[in-house]
């Protein structure tokens, strides 16, 4: 049976990029319209012409993609003015792209409200807007804004401005529910009575998440026949965000429901590029991944009791509705108290580390995994921690130096203005083999005075730490009381974009982090293949 | 019409415990508890008894809860034993709960593969578990492991297991998308056929978020029929969480698909309570709130400047579909916030300070908690130091002491026997009433030396800090700026049963710590009525 076609349009550059904090540069743009246009996406809105430079400089750049289409969006006319007469509308023309969404009302209180302008004169310049476009030579799509809310409220005049768009030549004419508070079996209800008007093939949904039902309301729609979806990476948006088109995507080719009816242009392999596209757009915005997301996030396909980890060895399918590989993403075996055996032996698989199955320093690396944790140890969060200490155990990690001594103070006083100003302070003592480096630095707390002092001069291994980077760093204090002790875990990064979390627990929060640190290091160190002094 | 009861069952402390980094402390299930049960949650699934020593210490106490029914979570007989002879089972029955929930596996596949028993087997288990829990006086409830995979595969076998489960007398027969791979037209499907064999208010779900449906899920399943519905708060879980409760309440409540055909026993004034509750598990898991949160994130009722501000101001219903105050939320505007007015004087009057609602200095207030919230204070989570800040702001705290300076030294070297040991000393100089108290400590870390100095002589003021204890002490470094600053929260109590939070923010972990323990000292004093000497 012949698949029908769904077509995909990514607005994260532009309606993600209404997000509160988030500021893309043309380039990040680029970058981000690259990776899209790699993924096999079929429309890229990039932005808004004229609303603002980085818009306006990109529209009148336009370079080349493969597959996607660059899309510029704006207002349809204002009321009151002719085409001619409004600025907005003719700056948007000038884009240099093959397409271009308006986004229109279509709910009466909002024309009445919001624009202060007649029913009437509002489907007169859908018609006007759209039919301008399309004499520029360019494909026309309308945002139907409000859609869902017009139609509850006036399902003729909803329908109205839809159809109008329609007639005048909108190659699509998308559903917006811009408020975000429809629910599912809404949606399919009113996308299956608009495909009755208009054709569902020029019929798409734009979703929003402010009722955790983005995607829900994305998938009700195609049901109901629509068939353009918009969202946005990550589901980046304001408020609660977009449909979610990183969680759309996969559950449209690896779920048989769609993937049987439905085809995009997205094949097997670029959907494997899918988890890499979503940590892209938050490396750009310099945001931590969120680990829980659907199908790409780390902690996706993590399974942590041992019961579910023998199971999984067994067979995937027991506790996964899909295999991670399909979306680039990977199976993580969690190591913590609740591991057995055999999540030991498959993580030292993954990290490399070829030991016999009944090696007996498998038990002895579980009890002291074990034992670490009853401590306050995590190294289910701290892999590279986790690796250090199985090759330790396992014999082959050098001594590359010795810390000798360190001694940090804090020290708040009266500067020499009458002001209280606070001074941090740190020296450390290591040595090499035989040598002793004694560095001193100043930092603006005492952990970082004291990384500061100790990655100054490493001697020999100065050139291996030069581009490592602390990103992260969090505490937390374990069991209130007498015997409370403070747990330290660390994110670094090199320049190679590798990143790698290392943890350290005592009663000192200093020692934590030191210790922390100092596997940081020594983790860098030994993926690098230094060898001891 | 009489709206039709759906049941809300919690399982944040145990399955949402399952999730990576989670560890929860007893301390920490009993207040999630206890929110939980003031928000009007009917079940709340604690953990598992006998799994672990938190879970057992916790079931071991059952303290009292007001509406909500504590339960306890295991696995039905293990296959090939007795009841008597299975010791997780007699484990479990010595809770002491009114409601036991046992997990049962209802996939031929799952039963042949990780279980390594006979279908039939595996129905006699669920049966007998089942009954032996009613024998003993409790509520049974059956969690239906993977039912809707197996029910995909072997439709007759998913259902025998769950009515032997509701024949032997459970209350509720759960069906669990236990790899959250199902989507919700298939949830529906299934969940209809399964009320034609058990009453539908004895059938509940139990959603996972994999494909990002896990909210859609539920609802999905309430329409077919289903009458409970089990989640965590803020979607907690393990992979990509489970349903998330904090977003199905509200739906449910205010929706009127939802609103006209059911009840719960979450009042309108207890879900106003739902956004604190969401933010007070974040607090526990010292996690940064999620601002997309639909319904309770921060960003969630946030406009941004311009047309939707002005047009949100005309009537909010043009860019919100729900009341931001509905559920404890409030709408975030560029321009003047009301909601942040009204939230200040709430907060005063419920301190006890009379200002009248004109007087300039609350805007200055709001200002300045504003101005401070944007730099890293977090005057939620702060009681205490809220207080202080607006006693300060209306001009009634005395000054009771001055702090010249401190210095802290922490010290890494070889003791007399050539052990590493670290040594922290803290030395503080106060000034009272024009004189010295210069002290001196150690500790076992910079801040509790810090802490030890500077209470070991506060002059007139002693007596009134003799009682005060440090709780907890959490940090989170926060990267919003430019440059990241670290956040101190201490909690506090005294020999009254009083407890109180301050907080303190400095690019210096010192620095932001001695704030928080001066605001923990100056609250405590003015509670305790000490006057300035």
């Amino acid at each position: 049976m012949a698949r029908e076609r769904l077509s995909l349009y990514d607005t994260t550059l532009r309606d993600g990029a209404q997000t509160h904090g988030v500021d893309f540069s043309v380039e990040d743009k680029w970058l981000l319209a690259q990776q899209l246009d790699v993924l096999g996406i079929d429309y890229i809105e990039g932005g808004y012409p004229g609303a603002n430079p980085t818009d306006t400089r990109l529209f009148a750049e336009a370079r080349e993609l493969g597959h996607a289409r660059l899309t510029a969006f704006g207002m349809t006319k204002r009321p009151g003015r002719s085409l001619a007469n409004d600025p907005g509308f003719q700056a948007l023309l000038t884009a240099k792209t093959g397409a271009i969404c308006l986004v229109g009302k279509t709910w009466d209180f909002h024309v009445k409200v919001a624009l202060g302008t007649s029913l009437e004169e509002n489907i007169e310049g859908i018609r006007e807007s759209v039919a301008a476009v399309v004499a520029s030579g360019r494909e026309a799509l309308l945002d139907c804004e409000h859609f869902f809310d017009g139609y509850k409220a006036n399902p003729d005049y909803a329908l109205r401005c839809a159809k109008a768009a329609y007639e005048a030549g909108a190659r699509w004419v998308v559903l917006c529910d811009t408020n975000g508070g429809t629910l599912p079996e809404e949606i399919e209800t009113v996308v299956a009575e608009v495909v009755t008007h208009i054709p569902g093939d020029h019929v798409g949904i734009h979703a929003h998440n402010d009722t955790d039902n983005g995607v829900a309301n994305s998938l009700a729609a195609v049901r109901a026949g629509a068939r353009q979806i918009q969202g946005t990476l990550n589901g980046l948006g304001e408020r609660c965000g977009n449909a979610n088109l990183t969680s759309i995507i996969p559950t449209l080719m690896l779920k048989s429901d769609y993937a049987l009816r439905f085809e995009t242009s997205i094949t097997p392999e670029k959907l494997r590029t899918l988890t890499h596209a979503s940590r892209i757009l938050d490396e750009l915005l310099n945001r931590a991944p969120n680990r829980h997301a659907p199908y790409v996030g780390e902690s996706a396909f993590a399974h942590k009791g041992g019961i579910h980890v023998s199971a999984v060895q067994k067979d995937p399918r027991t506790y996964e509705h899909v295999p991670p590989e399909a979306v680039g993403n990977r199976r993580k075996l969690l190591v913590s108290d609740q591991a057995g055996r055999s999540n030991i032996l498959a993580e030292l698989e993954r990290i490399g580390i070829a030991v016999p199955k009944d090696d007996p320093r498998i038990a002895r690396l579980l009890d002291e995994v074990k034992e670490r944790e009853a401590a306050g140890y995590a190294y289910e969060a701290a892999d590279a921690s986790f690796e250090l200490l199985a090759r330790r155990m396992l014999g082959n990690v050098p001594q590359f130096f010795d810390v000798d001594s360190f001694r940090v103070t804090v020290e708040r006083r009266h500067n020499a203005f009458g002001d209280l100003v606070t001074v941090s302070e740190a020296t450390v003592k290591v040595r090499i083999d035989g040598e002793t480096f004694l560095s001193a630095a100043e930092g603006n707390g005492p952990v970082n005075a004291l990384d500061n002092a100790l990655r100054k001069d490493l001697g020999p291994y100065q050139s291996y730490i030069d581009d490592l980077e602390l990103v992260d760093y969090k505490v937390r204090i374990l069991t209130g009381g007498t015997d409370a002790v403070t747990r330290v875990l660390i994110e670094s990064r090199d320049s190679g974009g590798n990143r790698w979390f290392t943890v350290g627990v005592s009663p000192n929060i200093v020692d934590a982090s030191f210790e922390a640190l100092l596997d940081s290091i020594n983790y860098k160190l030994i993926r690098d293949g230094a060898s001891a002094a």
